[in-house]
């Protein structure tokens, strides 16, 4: 049972080649979290298919979506899931306009390349997955290498193994590091 | 890309009410370590809703299975996932009959309680979720509590938070401790 917590929405985007446990570990923690989100696919329908054979059913896509009615933008990564949200104008439109408007943004994996190169992350303390860190670097980021960092409203991670850190994170932004911390026990993540 | 690194097949029981975390990091990790993993739904349909209102399409549903193909039985947790697993009985009837073979079985958080009613775990080093040790004690296991637990064929973990250790766990089980703890890093979950 769903019991809200805030009454802030995120939504979380699903392209076809997204790595699924960086996109469902996110949204597992903030249904535990009670903080609404929304799974969102960026093709035509709500299916995706992820980088490692897994078929899910989003809750809507993006040419449905109301992006108003959300506070923050979150990225999984995944090859090819991170060119395809690279791709979806709609997305990246609402990231530059989320960020113009001071919302929260989040990207975990490669998906901080897609902020980086949008300009984002100029002057920003952020990290990425080894892979994509010359787009990081490239683009005036901080890059440091931590499993998940906040900073100047915007929360990124590193890689699969880290995506609980990364949910947590984002749990932590909304609720204060002590719920985040408890939710982290609760799940077994932290003895 | 699945690039095939055994000949052996392993298959993961997906129900409704399932923790999809625990279920699809296996699949993840499996599959990057390029062990089959065929996902089984425990319903009359491939599709199965988490206990977190994920909807995931299965390859296949318990009916269609040739059990005698696949060489390992995964069982993931969650409520009431694990019960609907338990009222399986195609299932807990395969379960009994691979450990009758010496096949391996696995299981985290609520599930090891379905094999320790099976009468399995008795003198078996186990651990569990903290919700169901009761379960495991009063049926003989050897209760521990750590991360992942590999035991006479057994596998064994803990909950959502200890996903990843349980996968790499069987990934050691088939490749061998080096490769799990290379997929480790690879993911970011180890340094």
């Amino acid at each position: 049972m769903f019991n809200p917590s805030t009454d802030k929405k995120v939504a979380i985007f699903l392209a076809d080649g997204c790595e699924e446990i960086e996109a469902l570990t996110v949204v597992d923690l903030l249904y535990r979290a009670g903080i609404p989100c929304v799974k969102v696919s960026v093709g035509e329908t709500p299916v995706v298919c992820s980088s490692h054979n897994v078929t899910v059913t989003a809750d809507t896509t993006v040419s449905h979506l109301s992006w108003d009615e959300y506070d923050m933008l979150i990225l999984p990564g995944g090859m090819p899931g991170t060119l395809n949200l690279k791709a979806c104008k709609p997305l990246t439109d609402a990231v530059l306009r989320f960020r113009k408007e001071g919302k929260p943004l989040a990207a975990i994996c490669a998906a901080p390349s897609v902020l980086a190169e949008l300009g984002i992350l100029k002057g920003v303390r952020a990290t990425c997955n080894p892979s994509v860190e010359t787009a990081l670097t490239e683009n005036g980021a901080e890059l440091v290498r931590e499993n998940a960092v906040t900073a100047d409203r915007i929360i990124t991670s590193r890689g699969m193994g880290t995506a609980i850190p990364f949910g947590l994170a984002i749990v932590a932004y909304y609720l204060g590091q002590e719920t985040a911390d408890d939710l982290g026990r609760n799940i077994i993540y932290y003895p």
